[in-house]
């Protein structure tokens, strides 16, 4: 193992303020600062570090291959990625060879979906590396419905919008309180999902949670088809009131 | 409405370090703090606070009433925790009559199950209140296991130990990845209901994380019968390697 480290640093939902005191004190005197962005977009992460890194730190955008016209089930889709993750691995370990720490600034918290774990599974048996959690982008989300989002005994099912539309309606219609995040593109068929299972009233939309263009509305009042990739939809648990 | 306004601000899971920046903020120019506590305690909210509020503040403990020998199935359990919180509620709304702020420090997040929703219920209709939401006690614990808790489509569930063994047992049969909280007085139970739906082997046990005390090991290992309230169980999810 060499002596350079990596840190994987959960950078909460969106707002600055939301970042934990040790994200902020990493963040502050990081040398190396790696973060995945789409090509030509500064990228989720990079735009919560905002003016916090260092004016010398050296930067590494990490940028995700253009794999929007293969379908998740290809195996190109599979291969295209494994190959991005590979080589995002070997960029940070070259810098770790020189016994210098990287950060990798990740949305929310760090373990919870994301990116970051591809990468993690590579470096972890290879390299020393310590996890910051962050706070997630759901409790922003119900944070700005301004209502919790469980009590009492109520069971939470967190979904993706990726899963198939039946699965769905399923978990949709047997859970007390429900998170469903990857909505973007989803965003019709997660609507059909909860029509189907009576849960569609009930539910809130929240596109860029505790950020400027934070916007929280009924999903039935939900008049734009188009929604944000990292949109969440919430349905509030009703459990045992005291 | 009057112009106090009530702020309630997630702690976190227990290293101070893991607070927000905002919630930081509002604790060091906090003058009137109110949170939970048993009787003859400190309090976990209080603890995390530390020594970042100030020595002129006014502290209001608010200390729950002794309800070990009921039944939470008991309507006396319902009447003395109303009873309580009735009380709180009259107790903050003093305080701001006076047009002055009151800071409830909650554990986690506020919305995230925990008592703080049940004055919230109560003080929203008639006060300004703000959430400032807190990174949560299960992204400690899985942070703490060094494992990605969910990965591409898992589905997350989030129980209470709460629950009855037969609908615990079903729902973590069913599941992806696993959180597990109130686990105390219900360790036995839970342990039962993991067995029967063949996730007790791939099960953890985090006590106290993020704290000094930490102690994280995997269920089977676990040799005391007996482990704090605060106690999280973790089965990670096992979803799309790329």
């Amino acid at each position: 193992m060499s002596k350079g480290k990596v840190y994987g640093v959960g950078m909460g939902p969106g707002d600055p303020d939301l970042m934990t005191i040790r994200a902020h004190r990493i963040l502050r005197n990081a040398r190396n600062i790696a973060y995945f962005r789409k090509a030509g977009r500064t990228g989720r992460a990079r735009t919560i570090a905002g003016h916090l890194l260092s004016r010398n730190g050296n930067e590494i955008p990490l940028e995700y291959p253009v794999t929007t016209e293969i379908p998740l089930s290809d195996p190109k889709y599979h291969d295209a990625l494994s190959e991005f993750y590979e080589q995002c691995t070997k960029i940070i370990l070259d810098v770790i060879q020189r016994n210098e720490d990287v950060v990798l600034l990740c949305e929310g918290d760090p373990f919870f979906y994301g990116s970051f774990i591809h990468l993690y599974v590579r470096l972890k048996p290879v390299t020393m590396i310590e996890i910051v959690p962050g706070l997630t982008g759901m409790s922003a989300a119900w944070t700005a419905t301004e209502k919790p989002i469980s009590w009492g005994n109520d069971v939470l099912r967190i979904l993706m919008g990726t899963l198939p539309e039946d699965v769905l309606a399923q978990h949709m219609q047997d859970s007390d309180a429900l998170v469903i995040m990857k909505i973007g593109q989803n965003f019709k068929k997660v609507c059909r999902a909860l029509e189907s299972a009576g849960r569609y009233q009930s539910a809130w939309l929240i596109e860029n949670a505790s950020m400027a263009e934070q916007n929280v509305q009924r999903l039935r009042d939900v008049a734009h088809p188009v929604v944000p990739y990292f949109s969440i939809i919430i349905v509030h648990g009703q459990g045992r009131r005291i």
